[in-house]
């Protein structure tokens, strides 16, 4: 069968041939209806040698997985051959304490994620380890919808995470609208009351921002902290949710958060928010967020099945694959880049 | 009336002649009982010109304050004089949305407290401005309790918002067992079944530690990384407590958190922890905790009458204050360091 | 003055003659703008001399108040005469433990309420015992807004206690959409994703309910229990807030809550919920909520700002008092009756 | 091998021999170190066959058992034989959202717990259904520590849901300090800085409770209404256990727990707390706690590895284990009557 792997540090992406996979017994064969892509992958591909931890190359990409189920391994039951679903991701143990409460992002053994630890869903098949990592979506669109598996969870739970600050008049600022940024600003606008900020590089950013419902929309950069301000009775925003991750935009975020407020940081680079008695204002929070727990993931899905969240999709091949990331690391995908084998 | 006032940005405090203050309307004037130092005053007398923003000299110290009622102004209701209380020290304006909450630290219009931004407890009387600012005391001994009000409040309100990590059999890393840090490691004891991990930078800090409760102790270097590490079965702290606050520590303590766990920085120095997807453990909460709530104060005080928490208390005569300060600065008190006029 | 005054047992509400009231130190007086009209009214006018527990007659009605600042009793500052306000109904000590926390009608000295335990708004003017009672609406309407201080501030109480339960696709059933119930359905609306079932006894209530947002409404019978039970799997719902409180609505509650869900009572009447492991599905909690704190009244004028929920009012002057009572005791109030002085 | 069976209904256990089971894939074969007896059999056993929906019988009795692992079905992996592990009883389906978040015991498709809804472990062997449902023990004695797996998971539970109640100087009260009550009187004090004030029917078992960490014990009848007020400055209690859960007991609570306090009603039997506006102070929450989650089972082991709680044990072996539950059914039995095969 055709994956797109990652095959040696520094190259780009290939697509390649590959033996399709046999479940064994416990295990889940899919075919892949859908398959994200993420700047998370990005991150992996730009790691050094010395730094790369993930799974020894060639690694089939995509941990943004949908399929229907292929073949069940021996002893797997509640699950039918042909069954729609969506891939739980940050596979764990099952059994340590995080993994017992549903949130093996946080795995005492470490995550098995696919495509990232293990390989993922860039492919015509993907073997599943496990059949509690299996959401089903029953009639909802794969392709529209595989995102929701990281591009939606992930700020779900920055979400969920702030919720108590996030009380009706509040103000909570997104820096970044793309693949999971724009989301963000969908479950904001579906959760809370809050005012929803919005902080992009460009206008037509921006736009978008205001297009899946930012009630304001600023360029990101130092001015917007006066923005902010001038909107929040000069006490600054309840919450920020830096999409980004760059030292630029954790500079911002601890430059307009509230005494007591917090910030989330999702997007995965090396930036990072100072938090000390002098660096930030009093009692602010800060949060290094991470992916989501089984039972964030159903929440979503029940989010996108009454249509409150809806993901903006690029849809390429397999053999386009390769162009998606081009696109992506270009900063030129709205919403999110998907890939349909 | 003798007051110890800090007059001069960088000098030493000193031992002046101010008039008694009356009482207006809603105010109550306390005859003071005992008074604590803390090394928050030694930052505010070690803030330059420019970074000074506290009240304008000069300023009376002392922001842990007990009392005795001495005078009732106007319309004051609810108290009777000779009544012992200690002073919630947070001042705030008591309509704004954190005071409605009686989160008063976090006013939105700014703490007033007494000792910094108005005058303080390190005099023979001391106005207070409203009765909801006085928690009575009974029969509690107010040269050994004043400090409740901060340095049992703080690190009270520092390991309440870690709970939820707290659970039986985790690990819980206090740096610092001065003032602060050695209540912390009663409230850890008396509140949760936490392994209770203590640093500091001498062995007597350290013998100390253990006489308050610690399970372990170990030198504040790098070295205790790995000793946190290798009682965790290499995980790492679900949460650090940094009653110090300076660069090394919020270093140590980014170190030896584990994955999903909160470091709290309590110190009031300009260190701080880098909360970011690739400075800190995935899913990792960063919280600079300010002071505490008026509930959180009266729990505190609940404590003490149970003897659950018990500060350690070396006494000085308003005279002797600026030596308690220099003992203070040189790392010399043993607990905290109380005066009493 | 005018007051519409509850003066015997048994009796009707009358209009009477009474004295201007004057403010003493930290006292408000303020012109009345307008006065809710509530069925916890009827509840005190139909207690029996023996049970009568509230303010000694003859009581001024009204404990859903809007006004504007009259006069300032001596030491009263942040307000302004003129100023447009609502008043915060239960009112408490302020200093003891949940009153510290804003949660004053939990007061541990006893509420002491206008319009219940002391005189209330449906006069020309009433007296405010102290300014932390008075939130200032800006320019909101008095007359649409008035009843946001029990008739909002109850169910978003009830509401805000349920929300772990009320997960993205949830079920949440609201008995009674009158008064208080046809906000909790826009107050469902504005702050989850839950599906909102309401249940009433005529089908004119219930199509009001479908206007003011809910996604399913039945009659009120036991039907009513397999009406949900289909919607939820054979599961029942995961929230049931009772706004009636009589023993049939009670019973529907519990035989339509799922295993772990949560029943709120609402309605002051005398019915019961039986919290049992053999009464109700396992883990289900019932709580019997009462009014709400500071901090929730702030938040729910947030929501009235941003438009998200929205008072169905009938207003009457204060001559024309009377029948509204008898029109709610009728139930033939769509919404909330306001009396205008 | 012996199996001690509930084969008719109304009958007492017997011990016959039954046919040795064998591990299907996933599955795993405990030998049997021990069984916890526990008035929920006797609950169990005095049901007519009208209300009868547990395990078609015969049953062989036993939810809380330990073992070692005998052997693995195919598939089965992290366990090695051998192994010392207790099991966590209430089994879910594994998939559903209750269960994905750890709290099986309510599970959607309802709980199959083993001695109850399916052969439990008053046996030499036991089949358990998967692996994530056996907690590892490593040196803790099985005899002593297998009731974890109940007596003291459901407590856990029980006070883990009131805990923001239980603030310091707080009284919870305890009713019944048998096999639950006396682990809830420990775990009150291990967790907690609140007053355990015990209710129990006879003088010898309020002894108990003080040996066990009681701060007070009265006699179960009206009259501990009185004495508990007198604690609690007429306030009445925060929080309420009732680990019996008769109407008698159920009335206890609901006339003793404060304005805005918890009763959780423990005690399989037939009574309830009556949660209404006019029938319990006002925003006091009730609620019917069933056994415990995973990570709750987790937690409990590392409290008893600390010496937290010690559960009073009186040994049976598997003949005369008919007698136990004579003895317990008579009342006799101090703390929790043991198995061992």
């Amino acid at each position: 069968m055709q994956a797109l792997q990652y095959r040696e540090i520094g190259s780009r992406p290939e697509l390649v041939e590959v033996e399709k996979p046999a479940p064994g017994p416990g295990e889940i064969l899919l075919r892949v209806t859908a398959a994200g892509a993420c700047h998370s992958d990005e991150f992996i591909m730009g790691t050094s040698a010395e730094d790369y931890y993930f799974k020894p190359l060639p690694l089939t990409l995509g941990h943004e997985v949908a399929g229907t189920v292929a073949e069940l391994g021996a002893g797997v039951t509640g699950l039918e051959v042909g069954e729609s679903v969506i891939v739980y991701g940050p596979w764990g143990c099952g059994r340590c304490y995080p993994c017992a409460s549903g949130e093996e992002q946080n795995c005492e053994h470490g995550m098995r994620a696919p495509g990232i630890f293990s390989d993922g869903g860039m492919a015509e098949y993907m073997l599943v380890d496990d059949a509690r990592h299996l959401v089903p979506i029953g009639d909802l669109d794969p392709v529209q919808n595989v995102s929701l598996t990281d591009a939606a969870l992930t700020p779900y739970r920055a979400i969920k995470s702030a919720l108590p600050k996030l009380t009706p008049g509040s103000t909570a600022v997104v820096i970044g609208s793309g693949g999971l940024g724009h989301v963000a600003i969908q479950l904001l606008k579906a959760l809370t009351q809050t005012n929803v900020v919005v902080l992009d590089v460009a206008q037509d950013r921006l736009d978008f921002a205001r297009e899946v419902g930012a009630d304001a929309a600023f360029l990101s950069n130092p001015d917007a902290i006066d923005s902010v301000k001038e909107l929040t009775r000069g006490l600054g925003a309840e919450a920020v949710f830096d999409f980004v991750g760059i030292q630029p935009t954790a500079d911002l975020a601890a430059g307009m958060i509230r005494t007591g407020g917090q910030i989330v940081v999702v997007g995965v680079a090396s930036g990072s928010v100072p938090i000390g008695q002098t660096t930030v204002p009093l009692d602010v929070t800060g949060r290094a967020i991470n992916w989501g727990s089984r039972t964030e993931l159903m929440e979503v899905v029940e989010l996108a099945k009454r249509g409150a969240i809806s993901i903006h999709v690029e849809q390429y091949s397999l053999a386009d694959a390769p162009r998606a990331y081009d696109n992506l690391h270009a900063g030129k995908v709205r919403g999110r880049a998907v890939i349909v084998p």
